[in-house]
């Protein structure tokens, strides 16, 4: 995973260059922000499908750059005063907090914007369908029918009381989407049949499931210093989660049970999808 | 001009539903921005350069559409109080003044995501190719290098001391960009060649800056209810803009200049690239 995310940095930081301009604080805050570290879980998954498939690396490097450049622009964003007006992300000052708003919002368009640049570059791929498939199926996980609607219907979960469903849907608009993304982009790169698509996005959906909910049991019992963002929002805001409705047991072995699901969908990869089976285990057991 | 706008009008009708969720108050910030009217400039730039290339017309109508859906993402995003902090546009409040910042931020970003969405669908050409073309120049001419970049140079240039020059590449980044792409995206369509591609960038380059200063004479001279959007502002903020530097008269007359050169480099196209020439005529003497 840090062999990957270390290939993920070199790119992102060849593609949001440091530029002499007027402007640069534009880029330095895009910087900041992109190269700030974190798990580079989405882009892990991207080359670990890829790699399933045979997509030559170069390619796969680009796709994952542009799933990062994504999560990080929503990172930005969800952070802002307006927002979840958050201090603190992967252990240091927010991009807002470090730059100022304006720039901060700036920064997350760019981002936004350069990311299906990325993906429309010959560079990502020979062949253009597979380009626009791959733009096409990252705007609706990233759009409103996908985590700009996840996020909307998050700030708006605060005054409504939410069942174990409606949760569910929560985080499936909301982190689900884009990580099912991650986890088709190598099918899609490689040409993949639908078949072959339907079984990752089942292994995504159950994975996205358990990160969320390991994320909420982070968030209720993980130090700040631990985890490296504000922690214990959730309970002060009285926000539903897995976790206040669940409790932290039934939590901790939905997560465990879903994990195994997920691992269940790639049996029929054999050795190929081993990485991706591990990855599950390791989104319900890390501590940041 | 009115029958373009009323066409994309109906497509962004259709591509922005509102669907009965709980977080159905980000179509409602979607619809609201994105249905209050406005010029629609660039959807009919886009409509009249497909038609001098005889493009389908629902094929240009989704171009059309998706440089309105990035127009309005940007005028969400620099209304808000972190950016310009303006209460009015197009004749009605802002979006985060009828809704609330956060729901604007992401209505914004909704957009923005959705317009590759709409690009990368195979609706809009049958050809890849044209789609990648399509989404590789929108994101340049949208992003960091171009509109984005623009807007953050906009807000650091309260503390600059700007000259022409400066401030002639200010409106090429910050709205030229995107007037440029929608002046190319029917030739683009189209599949012309370079060299027809480099008429309409310099038409769209002297179109831009007729437009930006026509935009600064209405802002110094226009009333907020004629405009429909804030006036005066610039010179409140003591920014230098075209009309500060060169005065009412000059600005004018270079106005005027700049429309008659960039009718002239359409004028191998004949009869065909009448309604582009009448545009720039159009666009320094509108009154809102």
């Amino acid at each position: 995973m840090a062999e990957a995310a270390g290939k993920v940095n070199e790119l992102l930081n060849a593609l949001i260059p440091r530029i002499d301009v007027p402007e640069n604080r534009l880029y330095d805050a895009m910087r900041y922000s992109a190269m700030a570290g974190g798990k580079r879980l989405r882009p892990f998954l991207v080359m670990q499908g890829a790699a399933m498939f045979n997509v030559a690396e170069s390619c796969a490097l680009r796709a994952a750059a542009a799933v990062e450049m994504i999560h990080t622009y929503s990172l930005i964003h969800d952070d802002l005063p307006a927002m979840d007006n958050s201090d603190l992300r992967r252990g240091k000052p927010t991009c807002h907090k470090q730059f100022d708003e304006a720039t901060a919002i700036l920064a997350g368009d760019s981002l936004l914007t350069q990311a299906f640049g990325v993906l429309a570059d010959p560079k990502t791929h020979g062949d253009p369908q597979v380009r626009c498939d791959l733009i096409a199926t990252l705007a609706h996980s990233a759009g409103p029918l996908g985590m700009c609607g996840g996020q909307q219907f998050d700030l708006m979960a605060e005054k409504m009381k939410l069942d174990i469903g409606a949760i569910t849907r929560l985080q499936r608009l909301k982190t689900g989407e884009l990580i099912a993304w991650s986890c088709e982009a190598g099918a899609i790169l490689g040409k993949q049949p639908p078949e072959i698509r339907h079984k990752l996005q089942a292994y995504a959906h159950d994975l996205g499931l358990a990160f969320q909910i390991a994320d909420d049991l982070l968030d209720a019992e993980g130090s700040e210093e631990e985890v490296g963002k504000s922690v214990g929002r959730d309970a002060e805001a009285g926000k539903a989660t897995f976790v206040s409705i669940l409790g932290l047991e039934r939590a901790r072995s939905q997560a465990a049970a879903l994990a195994d699901q997920a691992a269940k969908h790639l049996e029929v990869f054999g050795e190929k999808g081993k990485l991706l089976r591990d990855v599950a285990r390791f989104v319900v057991e890390r501590r940041t």
